[in-house]
């Protein structure tokens, strides 16, 4: 069958993650694409994607690939996707790849960004951003949490920043940077593969550099230990957001 | 007892509008505000507001008084609220006024924005901003939304675009401007007092004129006719925000 990479944006607030839950029956965002093909003529493979995001983590840009026998020109597929699809999960655009393009062993890098607002002094959290930004309501030391944050950076064992990881651990982190405007902390972290809940625990251990917890230089060490229980704890999912799936250029066919 | 101005932000999504439902019991923000008072010591008033929003529509900065005889300082007392307030609803702000000072009939005027986004062409709805901006497919000619809008500024009866309004219905409109930026388009309104959905009348008028429906120039008979029928239909809910009361300044006696 055709292959087709799907970019597509989602809410994860309501979702229990990407990966499809048959035994359970949660809402994820992989069950309710697949849903929202079985509802248009043709045969459909499962979908795989770039990035098994956890409950409550967003993404801008989620790669995703199908194999289907569709003959819908891929604007017009977009359209009727969207059209099945809840209002959390929309499909941006559709490709034609070649079979062998695979959304997850392909993907060169992965970028994150974990948004943060600093909420103290005349700073406070606001009710229309409750789902999609993580308040701190303490003093924090920023730069130090700069300075730790560069300390990720490099290819490195990161089993003491994962959970219930099955996979080999070492991964290599490109970018690993917290920008500082104004009230807005971001995360900006770039890697080949991210361990589970990864990005979460580098998030929890800045944190505690910047309330004095740690060092900045105490980052080595963490690394060094392999040992989870060394790193901060997990930062909440809801300020996680998937924003970019990084490939070789693939030979596009034109369906359209 | 002593009187208190609160500012609030609210999340108008999961609301049935600002007043108070006693009989239905229904969620509104004046509700689950006059409860979180009633885990406060003292004795408290019921609550009242500049303007009193619909089910879906938010506020960014909501002004309303109380009297309450707590002793709580106003900076603790904001934090005390948050804490016992659902996260859609957040005390930004509260002032110790004087005893006539009031909310509603003292507010001199009221800014509305109604956001909006072009989802036509490689712009398309986005997930994350679903109950905060209204989309829109159609293709629009903006600069005669943008004359139009104009039109609706000045002192009018505005008859034509209330929804079941029993009070007198004259109002002076200072400032009706569609700002258009990139892909976003938004509706700033000023006005001494709004007639019940009147912006979103103007918001669903505009768009007529934007499709062709209806020439700019039509506003001026539309306003003349003082009948509902002649407005457009009214826009959704979700795209408008309350966005500032404005007052004379008045004297705010220190408690803190």
């Amino acid at each position: 069958m055709p292959r087709l990479k799907l970019t597509l944006e989602y809410d994860g607030t309501h979702f229990h993650g990407w990966q499809l839950q048959a035994k359970t029956g949660e809402r994820t965002v992989q069950g309710v694409l697949q849903e929202a093909f079985t509802k248009l003529p043709g045969e459909h493979s499962s979908i795989k994607a770039a990035g098994r995001t956890d409950a409550g983590v967003h993404a801008l840009a989620m790669v995703a690939h199908i194999d289907t026998t569709t003959t819908i020109p891929n604007k017009k597929l977009t359209m009727a996707l969207n059209a099945h699809l809840p209002e959390d999960v929309r499909v941006y655009d559709i490709q034609n790849v070649s079979d062998d393009f695979d959304a997850q062993f392909d993907c060169l890098y992965r970028r994150y960004i974990y948004k943060m607002k600093l909420a103290r002094d005349n700073f406070q959290s606001t009710a229309l951003e409750r789902y999609g930004v993580v308040f701190l309501y303490q003093d924090l030391d920023i730069t130090a949490m700069q300075q730790a944050a560069k300390n990720f950076e490099g290819t490195h064992d990161f089993a003491s920043l994962a959970t219930q990881e099955t996979r080999e651990t070492t991964r290599t982190v490109y970018l690993c940077e917290l920008e500082h405007n104004g009230r807005e902390l971001n995360l900006h972290i770039v890697a080949d593969g991210f361990l589970r809940n990864m990005v979460r625990a580098v998030v929890g251990t800045l944190l505690e550099v910047g309330k004095g917890k740690r060092n900045s230089n105490d980052i080595k060490r963490v690394l060094e230990s392999k040992n989870r229980s060394q790193a901060g704890k997990n930062a909440p999912a809801h300020g996680l957001y998937f924003v970019e799936a990084g490939y070789k250029s693939w030979e596009v066919k034109s369906k359209d």
